[in-house]
């Protein structure tokens, strides 16, 4: 048994790209592999996340990934929960560290979104709704969001005006994000003067299709500190994972109750309130999720997440002092389905060693990530991550 | 820790259906959970093995078959390395029971492949097939598999008759198998005088396209001792994965590495060598698979593995006494792709236990099980079954 400690990191740029996804984990792979001696000595085993074939037409990317890293007759996979496959290769690889099963594991996660334009990319992500019931009647993921949203504006004092400016904040997030999908802020009026694509959901409330590739390498303390990163890795302390109905009709539309059942579990494991969160990578696939998450992450009181845009000092009581979506989040850093659960794994490792730029919150020392797959919790993955104390 | 144990299994019918594949599952855990007490109390964890989400649009099957089994909460996901997906979920319950992470759970495994016919069948397969560097060449798994085919008949003394006396073994353990796909027996000049799918392969050399699923609960001796089953329990004493490159043009035709690396680890795992081996279930989706996978787990001298049909005492010096695909193998009791890994698993488990029926080789208590995605063994996962003894 040992600690599980992040020891590097790589991204690709996020967005519509020319590259295959191939070509995108390598900009990812070779970040992570750089300064790491001899990457093929090291790695035990690979899990890839990643949510369809049908964007590039492959699978197997566990054996291709392998490959690609000079890792033959390594053991590699693929894992899928929608949109929570990337948090899910994280989770295994800390697992198979945790446990002694391994000493180095590589979590990838990859999705190439753009290859057939936004109607293949809400084609592909249809199959997480449940096909007998909810496939049938013509749900998008907007329009399922859309019922979460109306029903948060009834039950709450939220306004859209409120949703708007959580995309607001995540834009400034990715203005100060070198490799965020979208480089420029944007103000209230730009949100609320989008078109709608499910009321009360406009075009400013959604996060884009994007391309992109993460890799996140997970060691023993003993291997991490033999590749000299010890000084800066990232200890994952908690790691959570819960299932929900795959229906939304069949789930409480404004309590996202797998995702706080998945919270707390990593909560539990690292020994750790939300109060001791600084900062917070959440499922903001649109501007809702944020809200909700942020109530079921236990950093908000009940109808009071979508205060998450406002500074921690002009927020209601009982809200921690968490920042949310530093990286700019789904909204703006991007959301490469597979890949968005280590992308937020990567925010928390730069912002807890110090390398997040303009985007550092001083002092982060503890973050919390929530992945989600499917309409809001059908699948959700969540991690503790800290550095400094153990 | 806590060594593993398979404590119940369950086999949906398998061949060309009209059922779904949820209706599937459905009839392999109600076999699996029959005399199981409360197995929403017990199982802690779901892996899922399917292959392609083409076949149903579907895909969080983790999360569908969690809630499927009124396990609402409960982390679930589905594993894919093409066809080698039903033993990877397999793999992920033993290491979580073994490490202690969990006390049971469910490995489960789907494919619902008759859904859009032999096209959409060959379409989605060939998604396991390197995209720039296979697939632009328009190979099928037929055609690759014809490639190991033809170098064998040409380096070894084996003929076409020998792998058709493969194909005539398989189909008369079928026909003793009520749940095989293929329940006639059939002769040598059947599978001879059948049409050339790619030479030297004929159409009754390859394993036919399947529905099925399977499930197979796995628990830690405490469990499996506290749900009665305990005297009937299997052990899992070892289990390997590997990978290999995913052309195969960069691999040796005849040398399966990848799976001899796997089958090592397995044997390793459990303390054991080839010899005590008393059945295997090998993944023959072709009469050559079956034949190069026997060397490949050490039953068979090199160039011999062709014998696996003959009783061993007519096969050549150096072979052990295997009995290989008591079940009727890929290639008769049928391939659902994701399914497949678990339906071996669920043939050994009835070898070991003493109910095969028809099938059942005398005093088996050892077996292996190979499970291979892509051709040949760009992913393999290796088992050890065990009664008896520890």
């Amino acid at each position: 048994m040992s600690d599980p400690h992040i020891v590097s990191v790589g991204l690709s740029p996020i967005g519509s790209t020319d590259l295959t996804g191939r070509d995108l984990f390598t900009a990812a792979m070779t970040e992570a592999f750089d300064g790491v001696p001899d990457p093929a000595e090291i790695v035990d085993a690979v899990y890839v996340g990643n949510q369809s074939e049908r964007y590039e037409h492959q699978i197997l990317y566990g054996t291709i990934l392998a490959e690609w890293c000079g890792l033959r007759f390594t053991p590699a996979e693929r894992v899928e929960a929608c949109a929570a496959a990337g948090a899910l290769a994280l989770r295994h690889a800390v697992r198979d560290v945790r446990t002694g099963t391994h000493d180095a594991v590589l979590a990838c996660g990859i999705e190439k979104m753009t290859a057939g334009g936004s109607a293949l990319a809400t084609e592909s992500l249809s199959a997480a709704f449940d096909r007998p019931l909810e496939q049938r009647s013509g749900v998008t993921a907007p329009s399922q969001y859309a019922l979460l949203a109306q029903r948060y504006l009834h039950e709450t004092d939220a306004t859209e005006a409120d949703l708007a400016r959580i995309a607001v904040k995540n834009h400034e997030n990715a203005a100060a994000n070198p490799r965020a999908h979208f480089g420029e802020e944007i103000d209230v009026e730009t949100v609320l003067g989008s078109e709608y694509v499910a009321r009360p959901l406009k075009l400013f409330d959604c996060a884009p299709i994007s391309d992109g590739a993460a890799a996140v390498l997970v060691a023993s303390e003993e291997v991490a500190s033999a590749v000299g990163s010890r000084a800066t890795s990232v200890r994952v302390a908690g790691s959570g994972a819960a299932t929900n109905n795959i229906g939304v009709a069949d789930r409480n539309l404004t309590v996202i109750e797998g995702a706080h059942v998945a919270t707390e579990r990593a909560y539990d494991g690292a020994g750790i309130d939300p109060e001791d969160v600084d900062v917070a990578e959440v499922h903001d696939a649109f501007t809702i999720s944020e809200a909700l998450l942020a109530e079921a992450a236990g950093f908000a009181p009940r109808g009071r997440g979508f205060e998450s845009s406002r500074p921690p000092a002009e927020r209601s009581d009982g809200w921690t002092n968490v920042r949310l979506s530093t990286s700019g989040g789904l909204k703006a850093r991007g959301h490469p389905i597979g890949a968005t659960g280590l992308a937020q794994a990567v925010e928390a490792y730069e912002q807890l060693t110090g390398r997040a730029g303009d985007r550092q919150v001083p002092g982060a020392d503890t973050a919390l990530l929530i992945n989600e797959g499917g309409v809001a919790d059908a699948a959700t993955v969540a991690h503790v991550l800290t550095v400094g104390g153990t």
